[in-house]
């Protein structure tokens, strides 16, 4: 029933930026704020605006959650102009963060540009080896910057050439916005890997990584952003470019299981629907001998809810999440034992005491937090606890824009089932199954990417390093 | 699932602060802090802690969360001593507001002494021209000043008569603590209008508002400080004096519709039973004929689920919070219609689109949020929308501690059920009957003030003016 | 040429706050701002306003300079009224310190009333100490607060009444601006010890400590509020009570030597002609064979002009200051010598090196920062160092306002000249004497306080401890 | 007697900013702090320091004085290693300002690099466009980012080959500090218009702008870098590259009458001793009839005790400055006559009343302060007012580093001096002449620039655009 934390959840993966990009009203800054508060789940460490007036482009980034970088609404009064495009970010920290905070805004041959992305390429680092070797000068060596220096570098002969010659050296994951003074441009890899969308009102055209951004700012959902797509908005109109042919779609599936919000509609799907179908199959294949159902909220309500309605087992609030937790939380013991998800989340004893438990999570990365919640759940009296997945094992990383840890510290890639069990203290465990996951899908469109359950890359990683190192210059 | 958002909600009574006090650990300000942030849902203005060495008293009160006023680690190191008290505070606004943080800290004959208070005394008019035609100074002109003046006037023989005898001057509603340099106080009214609790771990004694605080500090509940009774902690150990005889307690019945945690138990009840039985109760006298049974997140979640469950219909999170909501959010259009809901909630089509919708809200105070949920539900494609309140109409203000609006602005004290079911623009309305609130608790040791519903006041309000207008100088 | 920096100079006395009242203009608080952005020099720890519309009295008070306390312009929008009162402070630092911050804002029996102080009462440890018995509620226990008591508790008919009664119990030096919500008062202790004038421009009151300021406001000097005088400015024009009469006058004479700025004109004296015969009476009494004179600057440059003048030796720009010390400089090394010295100072060693130099300095305290001073100028290339000082030894402390140290840390109340000339590492050494001190000043009104360096207080200190603690609790 | 104020005097160019560089202390970055620091009055608007520790750079800025950048002395923890560079800027504001902050830090295929410059190209319009026609991408469009593309470009062997080539295809006025992981690098333009100087102490190399920052590092002085000399050093010691020839020396003169401590030395002559030349001269050719002199404080001081030592006629300290401006001061009355430099400046009555005065001031922008000080001088009651400047009129901007108004905006560019002596109300004006300014100065190295009073540009300005539009995109 709740989006999520001001911080981010313990142990999920973080990453996984959110875009927007808005054209045609005076005051299009200010949807696009609207924008990056909807999408604050998909990053809560910069948020940063761009907008254009058809002269010059304005922009304000800041560090923190979007509501308070631009909570002072003079910041507005410079943000002028009928086009803009916005970006949450989770990002990694240090001295120099500010200079990564997107969008960026440069100048070209062509004029002002910005861009802001979410994704990330798998050749970034031989592209910026080339780059560099011609010459091309890196201030942080971001994804976004090598895609500046391929744009910079083309010779087609306009600008949306330019970007579509850029874009065919990139491979990976991305959903790009652009603009210049006076057009906006989105762009959605061939793979399709993160979700972009279309939406429309009183002929304002939004772009948006969720639909839920598309709702607070009352627009029509129009159409998804599709695979190798690079769509142009402009004093014309709206025109669609191909980038390349789309060889098949990998949409992200850990998009549905966790990250986007469960009002959101992403790859033509509602979220609501394929998480409750998530849990409900998760019921079918294994049921527990248990007296009520909960979940670890809010991520996991709505496959708990699914969970119960299958199992006919009661769903109950049993876990209460804290949501004032501020950015820096002094911790005042630090041999506190199990404080930090203590912190988070209270149980309800009236609600656990003597009963049999099944605890619903989405997914587990580390374990860490789900053995604490479990200890926390006994502790308030629980007689069993029965600990069932929504989603399969994670055994890999992945390369296509999630910051899971590396594969040592995954739990599942290096414990069997039973070892996890005997790790989180729980009476039984189990994982929904791939064949469970997929037949929560449509896929109606094509394929996902399930790489980080299966291993199975379906982009390939060109970069023998995976990522780039940013920061540590 | 979830306790509420950074921002206080929209409609709802604010006030109503949180106090706390531990003795008997060397790091008693960092238990203190554990229990302001356990109970930050009491309070999102001020936050502060009074600690003690047996020597000094430190202080550090500071505007925000608990959380942000304490983010700096260092502030710990200045808070030294075996003994704390501490406070959250949702108070007028103004540029003079810090000297109303709490705890206040001054110098009496006896040596420094300070005080942390919820509640609101009835006599406070009265007293405070008495004191001032007296030559009392006043800086605040709130109640917690007036105790302090009551204090320093007695001619008692020791401090504990001195501020029984304070006490004893005193009308209306308090769960107060204090502290010396080296003893901690906790006080509650005779009628016990506000909870108050004791807990104890290892030799450590805790004092606070609600048992969730408690629990974050692993302490055991030991029983509540009783109507009319003072402890005094010190290193002696524990003593109880008693203030004046209970005439009959009168505990505020809408701390377990609203305001406390539901994991808390307060009066010895748990909040969640309460507030479970209150859906059920609804749902036997107000049954609907409806598909789907959802709750306004985060405060209803309780009573919808028992709805649902006495119903039968099905239990769906057909409404999502967006706990991202910063201090100042910036509205984007002055005219966007909703607005101020909406960038709260969000509605999920997929659980709405064609439903015959329960919409559960644990109270009505002006209606104006609720009208916009009600719409919102409806334009996601609800066919109907059937309003149930788990708790009986709001016809009178509070002059207990709970900050509602004068009787002009309640909806219930101006409009019929059908008038506001008209305003509201849902199906159905209905309120539980006072009968299903007292059927809902078990009044076994005492009675309940219920005089918002009923605008019977048990306790005389002497003050011709409610209360005094602190701010405004 | 310059005030001083925007840090206390080092090794010198700070306190000695300054205040200011404006009446009659309809944006009196921007007039009170100018007030104390001209007295900055008298306090640079806190600056704050109270203004006053003639229902309300509205406050703004915070740590550092005016022009950053005051950096926002919207805090005017709220600082509404005709009328106003201002306040520099140098204080004790500390968590509590906003408490003490000034003026301060209290409610009487007569409505809101405000109060701003410069000076040190004599006897306010007794006072506090009988106020304290008689049940009265301390906060912060400064002289300002024992005033408000002392108001508070008089039984007088009228408050301009009750003030008088409280200031006849007040011994010690105090120059007071007071407000109502309709008219402001002034006073000044019976010896006047602290400066406080009168000014008018264009039916417009003000009151200040230093006539610089009222320059700054193109107001015209009246005259001196007369000692033991109190004034009353409201709707009826200006009324002149007398508190008590002046027994004798005991101007500070340390106010000409070193805190007053030159331009002003106090106890109807121009600092800068008075403190330019210090100079000359200096240079009649202890010339030197030398080649140039430099000043420490800036608070020397006009002694040492007039030592110039009179012996007629160069005056040199030797030594400059560095005006942009922030207001916690980090030390690159702990261990670097005369480190805190350099920072500020430079020497110029065009105009030094081969040179016999006299250095004139205003005064010496403990002579830390002057015996680095002296090393500076002697590395730049000085043949000869020649200290020559504008005001006798400084033998005793003040209780009347200034914040020297204690008796042991006077380096000329334990050392001989000799001593100190040796402890210096200068050529020679001397002061201005009682005889030259006396000669420089006009006297024509009464005579100066003097007690800093001959040691005999024509005040009784009545309290023992000289000064309360106030901030440790 | 005083370097200047917290802020930016009034009609004064700006820009101009300071450098420095530290090879060799394992505290590097805290002797870099202690160089910016001293050469503050350079740059006041942003402050920076790149440390390198053989491995990595690290890198802090930020907006203000660098006493508040660094007020941290945890930033110092962070900026760990034995080489450092440091950089005061007055920069242009906005939004997007600190991304042009520096110094500069990037990633070349060498490694990173960081870079900050004191100086402005006169072909950076030209390269810049040569550069983005092959792809450049540039992010701020300064100076400093010109050079770093000509760099990463570059296919000579090494670094130290790579940035001689790159220095050699830029025309202007620079001085530059850069650094690798393990090696600083000095680099001055082939006509030596901005200074630059090295130092060294224990072993420790030192590169600043002036040599007062040496004296607070307690540096010697070893000599300037040469017009046309790059300076690197690293492990194996100090190695001096020429970039190119030098042709002739056009040093700034500017920076003798103005900029420059008049305790530093640069050019091979002291700033205090040049400065002092321009009085005397000054007075030899313009004599006044008149009682006293007094200068502008505080550049003008030593200029006017040079006049007043010539002509015989008394120097007095007449105006007096307020150091206490802060960043935003709040204008109380926007209709108050000449109150922009009263809130600087008082003039001492005492002083002035019925006296003939000289107004010596350094130099003459727009002749809008002096015209207000003419005023101020004036009413304190002087008989007759003289201004003599102890520069020649300013008749064309610079293109070589100094930020002077457009030629519209200068006064003597566009009036007589019988007409400024009208604008500016005095009773007699007089100018330095060229050839009084040209004795004054030793030239004895070479020759000086004097564009801005001469008109005639010694260095070709390629750009048509005289300087890049940076800020506004």
């Amino acid at each position: 029933m709740s989006v999520s934390a001001p911080s981010a959840p313990i142990d999920k993966p973080r990453s996984n930026c959110g875009v927007v990009a808005v054209y045609g009203h005076p005051d299009a800054a200010r949807f696009a704020y609207l924008g990056i508060y909807s999408q604050q789940h998909r990053g809560q460490e910069s948020a940063g605006i761009v907008s254009g007036d058809g002269r010059q482009l304005h922009r304000h980034v800041g560090r923190g959650l979007a509501a308070d970088v631009f909570s002072d609404a003079q910041i507005f009064s410079t943000l002028t102009g009928h086009l803009a495009i916005g970006h949450n970010r989770y990002s990694t920290t240090g001295a120099s963060m500010l200079v990564n905070a997107q969008p960026i805004l440069v100048n070209l041959v062509d004029g002002p540009f910005a861009v802001a992305h979410n994704g990330n390429f798998t050749n970034s680092g031989l592209l910026h080896k080339q780059l560099a070797d011609e010459g091309a000068l890196f201030q942080t060596g971001t994804d976004t910057e090598v895609i500046l220096h391929l744009i910079a570098r083309s010779h087609a002969a306009t600008l949306s050439e330019k970007i579509i010659q850029a874009l065919r050296e990139i491979r990976g994951a991305y959903s790009l916005v652009m603009m210049t003074k006076d057009r906006i441009y989105a762009a959605r890899d061939r793979n399709g890997v993160r979700p972009l969308c279309l939406g429309k009102k009183d002929g304002v055209w939004f772009v948006c990584s969720e639909t839920c951004a598309l709702d607070l700012m009352r627009a029509d959902v129009i159409r998804d952003v599709q695979p190798g797509e690079l769509i142009e908005i402009g004093p014309n109109g709206m025109l669609s470019h191909q980038i390349e042919p789309c060889p098949a779609r990998y949409a992200c599936i850990f998009e549905f299981i966790y990250f986007a919000r469960p009002d959101s509609r992403i790859y033509n799907e509602n979220v609501d629907k394929v998480r409750r179908k998530l849990g409900k199959n998760l019921a079918l294949a294994s049921p527990a001998d248990a007296d009520i159902v909960i979940s670890v909220p809010d991520s996991s309500n709505t496959a708990a809810l699914g969970y119960s309605r299958r199992s006919g087992i009661k769903f109950e609030l049993g876990l209460i999440r804290n949501h004032y937790v501020g950015r820096t939380f002094i911790h005042p013991q630090q041999d506190m034992r199990d404080f930090s998800v203590r912190v988070k989340f209270n149980a309800v004893r009236g609600v656990l005491n003597g009963r049999r438990v099944v605890l619903v999570e989405d997914s587990i990365v580390r374990g860490t937090t789900l053995r604490q919640l479990v200890r926390l759940v006994r502790n308030a009296g629980a007689a069993e606890v029965h600990v069932r997945v929504s989603s399969p094992p994670i055994l890999a990383p992945c390369y296509y824009g999630m910051d899971f840890p590396h594969k040592g510290e995954l739990i599942a890639a290096t414990m069997s089932v039973e070892q996890i069990r005997t790790y989180l203290e729980c009476d039984s465990l189990a994982y929904l199954s791939m064949e469970g996951l997929m037949n929560s899908v449509s896929c109606e469109e094509g394929g996902y990417c399930t790489a980080c359950f299966s291993g199975e890359y379906p982009i390939l990683v060109e970069d023998s390093i995976g990522k780039l190192q940013h920061e540590v210059l």
